[in-house]
């Protein structure tokens, strides 16, 4: 099933800089980890914003909330979730 | 360069049904042209509304604005432009 | 899979009250025969609005939008949907 | 009576573990026992956020408040209240 | 049980001053009658709008929506409903 | 003349209870002393907030003012003001 | 009493020209005539809007809403009231 | 020109009386300073808030934003500014 | 003095084709002509969107309301008014 | 390509004013530096607020992340971004 999956970041300004690298790098070891397993399956920059557009593709809506939980950025995000499905004008066999 | 377009159909429910299946069609055509074309890269329906979530990969604004114009559906839909780029955690050549 | 959608209606004040209750009719008996499936789970009505809020279990995504598409009130429904897992504090083994 | 009881949770990111810990096994207690004894019908999470949506069945809008305020993450909560009652279209006997 | 109540009335402006007369002395009987019964039990108009804030007394949301529904202008209004109970301060033992 | 005043309250969760506490007594005590003066005419809890809904029967807007900047628990509170006036229905000649 | 009005008219744009110009020429004949009486106290254009700021200083609410009532325009306006009192800082001995 | 500015305070409830004291003192000479010279035409206090709605005469935009930002209580303000003209209808001339 | 104005068009779908080709032909007169004085400063489209960003450059508040209202597609027209001043980071001498 | 972005700052009010001074001339210095480049082609001071309205003239969208990114005051900003393009009733052959 798919999902496209919307996240702002918001650090606090005065979170020490070595602890933002930190999480943001066990973040986007998870992120690629997901990717290559074809669960994260697209993750976009939104420009000019501390954000992203991804779109999940999983088991079902539990898989995606289990994911979610464990993103190490979660509890400084901004989340919204919308469930997709193959659009009967797609071309793209695999954008069920 | 990508773009997140959110595009909401709100047909009147008088419209002719002849009329509503014939825009639809031409809809269609259009967009399975444009994906042909790799212009509009991806389409999602949002789960229970007349709704989908699209990418565009376009040479610039102007091009995006040009092939919104032109959908048939245009003058019954709202639509959302997001302007995005590549995030450094992805791992796919082609989402950039 | 569930799913929590939220349905709001709003049936033009001038529509002909014959025309009114065969679509609600209509309505009825395509939400009950959907219940003794199965798949509409649960539907509440919202104390003094015309709306419901009701709980789908259905395969995933795209049966959920199959159905609502086949609502015969659709075209007069304002919609939202809300992917739902279960609740590690639950205690029904049915509300999975 | 039935109420719709959204909840949504911001605990602070910088709430020790073990604080946040306890707080969420008395609040799990306390919701179990609720259920058993009937008055939390349903409760299920909204996938991708530290988010619920519940059923109350309570005497009146007195217990619900009194339930409420009682809960052990109430002061981090953010809720909404909505006031149900029987659909005609239902055939649950017990979604009165 | 008591609830709030807020109506906003927006008739069309061309709707016949016959027709828009007729049904609101309607609603001005039918509020009466559910006044003098004790179930409507304030109305207050909204300065500057056609608009009323109410406070019924019900026996449950049952009742609430049943009468709202009934509502001559009921079409035509934008309803919000909020659920009260009695004020830990209150000093007035019908606020209840 | 009658204003209705919404009153949300929102105390840090880590005020000090004796504090909070002590600022609760003093806003009852300041709540029932109006009550008794006749010009706090109704108040009502929001049911599963710490919110509430009043009515106030003051001389003017300056007075309501006044009364309201005097309340305890003013600096955590979000209020808004809705100036009334009597409801041609009303059949209470004290709802003026 | 002073009340802040801000109304935003909403013509049709198919009204015919003379109707349109008729309602207008009534309401600002009623505008004046209550500038006159030093009720409507001020009216200012919002630049570039169909839209006006206004105060009124009158006896009390329903002054208020009587005379918003009449207004030849409002049908189609949309109007927000905001009750106002003497500002502490104000040296304007009539701007109370 | 004129401009209606909104203003809204927001001061933390933990802020030492002695320092909102004096900053709240600065701000009035500052207000009745600004009003003496004729540019701070209005200010009214809107009723239960901590707030303002005022209009000022100055030469152009820049004079306002100059002034406006030298506001002693500007950093815990929300503003919104609105540019006003002469409203056809008035009788006023100093309404310009 | 400079304003952002932001205008979103709504045409309805059922406009004679021939008729929104004459008002649109006659706004871009319209336009054009303000750009050759100077006083349409700058003319953007919004990507997507039939819509633009403008920055006029008139001597006041009411020159600008006087320009806007005066478009031809003004009625079907949403408008958001900003004022602006010099930026003290700018280094365009024209942009004051 | 062009971009509006629009930037609104909101410094905590009590950051030491020379740590708040340092952050705004490297922001002005930036600024300038990219003035000069050519890239930020316009800003404008929003009258009365701590913010600006900015077009961005730019490779593309990445082009324009990469650059608000480095802004000094970005962690203190609410940041949106608008895609533009030619206005077809432009006559400025440089607003492309």
């Amino acid at each position: 099933m798919l999902f496209m999956v919307e996240m702002a970041v918001n650090l606090p300004p005065d979170m020490p800089a070595e602890r933002a690298e930190q999480i943001k790098a066990t973040e986007k070891a998870y992120s690629q980890q997901l990717q290559r397993e074809g669960k994260w399956r697209h993750i976009w920059r939104v420009a000019g914003l501390y954000a992203n557009v991804s779109i999940f593709d999983v088991k079902d809506a539990q898989e995606l909330h289990d994911i979610l939980m464990e993103l190490p950025l979660y509890p400084w995000m901004e989340i919204s979730v919308t469930a997709l499905c193959r659009h009967p004008s797609s071309i793209r066999s695999d954008d069920k």
